[in-house]
C-alpha cells in the first residue's frame, strides 16, 4: 500500500488487489466478532437458515463478445461464486450504472440475456436498481449482481481446508473467456473464433456434491485465473501445490492467441471453470460424474497438494523442468469481467 | 421508451425511470411465476426463512459533503430500504468500482465511514468486491450495497395497501440531503451549512412496529423525494392523497437554498426520511413513539388518503389553494445518491 493512487492493477485479482483488501478494506470493515469482512462468498445465518451471500460488479469491456455478454456474465459470475461455496443459488439482485448516451437497444439486449441466463441457471432476479451517470463518467454499463443461496448440505468448503495428498480437479480447458474478451476489445479476428466459456456451474457442483461431501476447497477461476486460485488456497491452507502442465487443457486457438497477446493461460480469467481440491480417494470417483455434466466433459486431475514449499504453487513443465506459478502481479488483463 | 439513448433523467427516480423499468427491465426479467422482477425490496423465502433483499448503487457526486459521504450513504440507503419493507437489516455486501487514479486516502476515509455506519445501524458487512476501470471510464468511486434482512413480524407493508382514511406520517423535515449535496457540488457555501440528514432508520421503524403492525405502506424518501413516493403509492393503491403544505417541515435554510437552486423540496432526495401510511386510529398513537426516537423528533401527520382522484397527489397550499404534486419529470437532480 505504498501507492498514493488506485492503479488498474488493483482490480486484476492479483497481488495489488490482495494488498488493497488486506491493507485498506479489512482493517476498517472487521465485523463485530472480529471475523474478516471481505470474503468472496460469506456463509451467514438469517432467520434460522444457513445461507451464502456474494457480490460482484461487472465492468467487462466490450459489452458483447463471442460466446457471451456482460449480462449473462453478471448472472453466471454470481451463481458460480455461490455454487463453489457449496450453496444452491436461489435469488439475485441486479444493479445497473448506465452512462448517459448508452443505446437503449444495447441495454435491451443485455437485459434479455440476463433473463435467459437466470432461466438457464435456475435463479430468480428479485430486485434491482438503476443509476445514470453523465457522459464520460462511466462506460456504457456496469452491472452489480448479488446472490443468495441456501447451504443445504453439510459441506465445509473453504480455502484453508486443503490437506497434503488431496487432488486438484479442473472441469475443462483454460483461458477461452479472457482471450475472447481481449480479442473482441482489440478487434482482432481469428479464422475460428474463440468463444467465451461463460456458463453456470451450479448444476455441475450439485452433481459433485451428490456423490461426496468430502470436497475441501472449490473456486471458480475468474480474475487471476488458475494461478491466483491455487496461490490463494496454498496461502490459506499453508500447503504447496504440484500441478502438471501436460494435464492442463488449453485449446490450441487459445494457446496461439495467448502467445500473440503475451498472456499466460494460467493467469487468464474464465467464467465457466472451477477447481476442486478433494480427498484423494474421491478424485477418481468424481471424474466420471463431472464428465457426464455438459460443463465438465473435459474434467481432469491436474495435480496434488504437498507438504513441501507451503504457500507455493509449482508446475512440472512439459519438458521435465519445474517453475513457480505466481499470482498475477500487474495489470495484464484489465476489465475482463 | 421513444428515446434511443439513456438520458440522465432515466436515473432521477421520476417518470423516465419508471418508463425504463416498466418498458425495458420488467418484460425481460419477469420471474417464472410472473411476479415483477424489479421492486425496491423483495421479500423472499430461503431455507425456510422469510427474508427481504434490496440493492442500490451509489454514484453521489461529490464523494464527501456536509453531514455525510458516499460510504455512510451506501450503508444507510440499503439499511433503510430493508427497514421500510418491515425487515430487520442483518447483512450487507459492498462492491466498489474504482476509477484509476482515485486517491487511496479518499478510499480509506470512505471505507472507514462505512465501518462506522455499519456499527451505528447494527449490520454486518460480510462480503465485498473491487473492480478498477481506466481513468475517464468511471468517476472516482461507485459503491453498490445489497442487503439482507429478516422479516420477523407479521407485517404486510406494500405500496398497494393504502386505503381511504389512512393517515400519512413523516418523520422530519425534507430536502436537507439533496440540497447539501448540490451545494457541495456547486461549491456554494452558506453562512450556516446545511447538513445531509443521512441516517439509519431501522431503529425508528422497529419502534413503530413495536407499537402496531397496522402499517400499510412505508417508503424512505430518496430519489424523487416525497412527491415520487406518494405518487407511487397513489398509483399502486389506486387512491388519492391530500397533503397539507403547512404541515410539511422544511428548514428555512433548505427552503432558501431550494429557491436559489430552482428546486422543489418535495422532489429533493433525502436519506434519513420516511413516510408511513397507517390506519387512522394508529396515527396519533404512533406520533409520540416516533418523536421519542432521535430520527423522529419532528414527526408529523402531513395528510390523508382519499377516494377521490385516484393516482393523484394534491397539496393544499399555505395560501388556501390546491395544486397537483407530480412525479419529477426530468433530470433536475442527477447523482444525488
Amino acid at each position: 500500500m505504498r501507492q498514493q493512487h488506485v492503479l488498474l492493477g488493483h482490480g486484476s485479482g492479483g497481488k495489488l488487489m490482495h494488498d488493497l483488501i488486506e491493507g485498506l478494506f479489512q482493517p476498517a470493515l472487521l465485523t463485530a466478532d472480529g471475523a474478516s469482512a471481505l470474503n468472496d462468498a460469506a456463509v451467514i445465518e438469517a432467520g434460522g437458515a444457513r445461507l451464502a451471500m456474494t457480490t460482484d460488479s461487472f465492468v467487462v469491456d466490450p459489452l458483447f463478445f463471442p460466446g457471451g455478454d456482460i449480462g449473462a456474465m453478471a448472472v453466471y459470475g454470481t451463481v458460480n461464486d455461490l455454487a463453489v461455496s457449496g450453496a444452491r443459488p436461489l435469488f439475485i439482485s441486479a444493479a445497473f450504472i448506465l452512462e448517459e448516451g448508452l443505446l437503449l437497444e444495447d441495454l435491451s439486449r443485455i437485459v434479455a440475456s440476463m433473463g435467459r441466463a437466470c432461466a438457464r441457471a435456475g435463479v430468480s432476479l428479485v430486485t434491482g436498481d438503476t443509476k445514470v451517470v453523465n457522459r464520460g463518467k462511466g462506460d456504457k454499463v456496469f452491472i452489480n449482481t448479488t446472490g443468495i443461496g441456501v447451504v443445504e448440505r453439510a459441506v465445509e468448503i473453504s480455502a484453508d481446508r486443503a490437506r497434503p495428498g488431496d487432488k486438484v480437479l479442473l472441469n475443462g480447458s483454460l483461458g477461452a473467456h479472457g482471450v475472447a474478451v481481449m480479442l473482441a476489445r482489440e478487434e482482432m479476428e481469428f479464422e475460428r473464433p474463440i468463444l467465451s466459456d461463460s456458463a453456470p456451474l451450479n448444476g455441475l457442483v450439485a452433481d459433485m456434491l451428490d456423490l461426496t461431501l468430502d470436497v475441501h476447497c472449490m473456486r471458480d477461476l475468474t480474475r487471476g485465473g488458475l494461478a491466483s486460485a491455487l496461490n490463494e488456497i496454498a496461502g490459506s491452507s499453508r500447503v504447496g501445490f504440484n500441478i502438471h502442465e501436460d494435464r492442463i487443457p488449453v485449446q490450441d486457438e487459445v494457446k496461439g492467441a495467448c502467445e500473440i497477446l503475451g498472456l499466460d493461460p494460467l493467469h487468464v480469467a474464465n467464467e465457466g471453470k472451477l477447481i476442486a481440491v478433494v480427498a484423494p480417494e474421491q478424485a477418481e470417483r468424481l471424474l466420471p460424474v463431472m464428465r457426464r455434466n455438459p460443463y465438465g466433459r473435459e474434467a481432469v486431475i491436474i495435480g496434488e497438494v504437498v507438504e513441501e514449499r507451503p504457500a507455493r504453487v509449482v508446475m512440472k513443465t512439459r519438458v521435465g523442468g519445474s517453475r513457480i506459478v505466481d499470482m498475477l502481479a500487474g495489470e495484464q488483463l484489465p476489465r475482463i469481467c
